[in-house]
């Protein structure tokens, strides 16, 4: 069978949001990173909330013969019960992300740049609306921008060309099963 | 900041569907094959209706070191007009697709098997309700599996553990961008 490779007439850099509560959104991204590298293709992401937890895409990506790079700022989950990092630190870490964000931009040494979990970011006011629109107006026109995360921001949506929404069905925890490793993290 | 790694106290396959219009089915199976291998586990990936049209993943996967082997059946896009394979050999491509997922799942020798698309495989009858149910199970306890594609079968949402719905809420194409390698294949 004969293999088609198609290009388009026109490069553009897409503005997509991963949204909704289910399971998939980081994942998504990961894999739109994987893809990516199909082509030589470079990917930065920044990743808004991890915290301290290992995920296993932190050393997937080290096998990318250096084509994608991935910065985890947060310092654990913020904003829950029993969280012993202050608010004014979780902020503080997430301004830097979005420092780190302009950066990647100007530096033009990327083909997507993918903001994990900065949908969360902004709905916990950890940034700021207007930050966000900055960091969206200033990207080249070639980049490609995917942001993540539960409960983006309506005037976030209204600037993205691609939406997906994912719906929770099932999650395996509601019935008792640990997360498991290479799935849930 | 100190890195947690957690790990469950039981290890248990679990069953994912991936269904709904929305683009981010095939691309979050993707993903989670990257994160896998950042614990060096095995990933088979076989792609029951892709068909002649190049997608980043194929050589993105390349990369990670021969712990994700991907597979791709199918003659180009199934059952849409003007489409010159008949119905007939892409249900024949389709149930080799099957044959191939048994032979992986008693091999023993991946952690996660990714069934792409094999939700739309059964729903334009390439294969049969039966035979998804067979692969199911058929697999060890241990062997996690993941199903994409929309129309996914109630029968199937049943067994899962977990099921994510991805809904469609804009596409770059509705407004005449054109798919863009890397993000769209």
């Amino acid at each position: 069978m004969e293999i088609r490779k198609i290009q388009p007439k026109k490069k553009q850099g897409l503005v997509l949001v991963i949204t909704g509560n289910g399971k998939g959104k980081t994942t998504s991204a990961m894999g739109m990173a994987l893809r990516a590298t199909g082509y030589q293709m470079k990917v930065c992401i920044i990743q808004f909330m991890k915290g301290n937890l290992y995920s296993g895409e932190w050393d997937g990506v080290k096998r990318l013969d250096g084509l994608v790079e991935l910065i985890s700022t947060g310092k654990g989950f913020c904003c829950i019960e029993g969280s012993k990092v202050p608010y004014s630190e979780h902020r503080r870490n997430a301004q830097d992300a979005v420092a780190l964000s302009m950066e990647k931009i100007k530096s033009n040494q990327f083909d997507i740049l993918i903001l994990d979990e900065i949908n969360n970011a902004l709905n916990l006011k950890l940034i700021d609306l207007e930050q966000v629109m900055e960091i969206l107006n200033k990207r080249p026109f070639e980049l490609h921008m995917v942001l993540t995360g539960r409960d983006a921001h309506p005037e976030v949506i209204k600037i993205a060309d691609t939406v997906s929404e994912i719906i929770e069905i099932k999650h395996a925890f509601r019935k008792g099963i640990e997360p498991q490793p290479g799935i849930d993290y």
